[in-house]
């Protein structure tokens, strides 16, 4: 089977950077998908998002570099877990060459992780999922030992308030700096380790990049959040004019309200696909 | 409703501090409890688990101030999330003055934590949830509006690596020391914020005692980690002798193996409960 990192690299080869994040919210859903035909009325909700993730998947599997599934938003319904899990599973059948990312920041101690490895591995079959650092590696080794998996640690998240330890001064090194250094350093043995960095955040971007060598950045916030997508691809890639994961959620599934929502979230995918080409050509 | 605060605070009132972590793993539980009768062999796992929480519950319910679970164990197996959700309901329905604490360590950028909202207490109905801090205080806000639900953050906690980043210096500061000092002055304007510290670090529990007040502390890491009872205790109670939930977990819900497991529990859970008093005699 290949690796995470092997997926990934395979379509940073073909020129794919982007990721859709499929936060999928009943509430936010087409009218036209939640009128399921010939499902029990009990099974509506999970019928009409799964339904809607995978008519997304299927329009967009060509342009994509990954799909991140963000489990929050499907943790509090049965029926949409049901469909969180069954929408990891189409994927991974269907587009086997597509890596899929858990979005679930978990991170508890040592052997503890093993239930959530076993979740997110085992059971909803991810790739990879993404992790709090704040326990240090010694708590994180049971997810680093999954040599075949891609480990994504939150370093400089998107989020307007992220500053307020991440940013903190160390010596002369701000926490999400160390953070970074040392997962670059002393917790990427197995070759299995990523990085979590804000577009919201371009400068301390293109200093994670710095810091991290080639490995593989997830880049979310590009959108609704305000992220610039110019500079994050620029200050985000590597050496190899790869590396990064640039993520769109709300602007990409809720395109369109109407029946045609597929065809709307292929179209801005396709948008956000050459507008990096775009900028690729010139860096 | 009582709030989290008011019901622990009756707890340790009637002098009751042992909180039980039911992290119940189906594979370590007595063949005893695994052979319901009148089961379906597919809910067998969750008929297990079920029981085996609840015969503990219905033992100890009068000797603790709190129960805990921690979701890791129950989340990769669909049956055994269907017995800790209806682990939730039951001491709620059954004991309503005791109040549980889900330990989920969850913790996401803002509207996205409306999801672990909805889940951790409309769906699970706990009474409190614990979370990371790395994403600050703007990124929480979803959960510590909920003001009669007790919002647990996690400070210096009682993995041996946790030193990692947690003991990092930052102008003669620990980044722990930081953490425990936004929480208590900045983030609990709704006063319902509470603090993680091991009991594997009692020096740490004294210090973050200072910074928090009166805030109510979990102090997991005695027993099966090696925390010391007297120093925690002593370490960690506020100026009224309260505000500490100590938690042990495999100590208690695996004292025996045998068909009695649930008299064993009650049997360790009094012998800790018995401890505390002594040592609190003493302070």
């Amino acid at each position: 089977m290949p690796t995470f990192i092997d997926k990934l690299k395979a379509k940073w080869d073909a020129r794919k950077f982007v990721c859709i994040g499929l936060d999928a919210d009943y509430d936010k859903l087409p009218q036209s998908i939640k009128n399921q035909p010939d499902v029990e009325d009990y099974l509506k909700t999970e019928a009409a998002i799964y339904e809607f993730n995978k008519a997304i998947i299927d329009k967009t599997h060509d342009l994509v570099c990954a799909y991140k599934i963000n489990s929050a938003f499907y943790e509090a319904d049965p029926y949409a877990y049901e469909a969180m899990l069954n929408t990891f599973h189409y994927i991974l059948r269907t587009y086997p060459d597509i890596p899929t990312i858990l979005d679930a920041k978990r991170g508890d101690i040592d052997n503890t992780n093993q239930g959530y490895v076993k979740w997110g591995f085992e059971t909803l079959k991810a790739d990879a999922i993404t992790l709090h650092p704040y326990l240090g590696k010694e708590a994180a080794q049971p997810f680093l030992d999954q040599k075949e998996k891609g480990i994504i640690m939150l370093v400089r998240t998107s989020n307007p308030g992220s500053d307020e330890f991440q940013n903190l001064e160390i010596n002369g090194k701000l926490l999400y700096e160390i953070v970074a250094e040392n997962v670059a350093k002393n917790w990427n043995v197995n070759g299995n380790c990523a990085v979590v960095v804000g577009a919201t955040y371009p400068e301390e971007l293109k200093k994670v990049r710095e810091i991290v060598g080639d490995m593989p950045i997830l880049i979310p916030g590009i959108g609704a959040q305000g992220g610039d997508l110019a500079t994050s691809v620029k200050n985000g890639i590597n050496g190899q004019k790869q590396g990064i994961i640039i993520n769109n959620s709300r602007g990409i599934i809720y395109a369109s309200s109407g029946e045609d929502f597929a065809q709307a979230a292929r179209r801005e995918t396709e948008k956000l696909h050459q507008q990096i080409m775009e900028i690729l050509k010139n860096v």
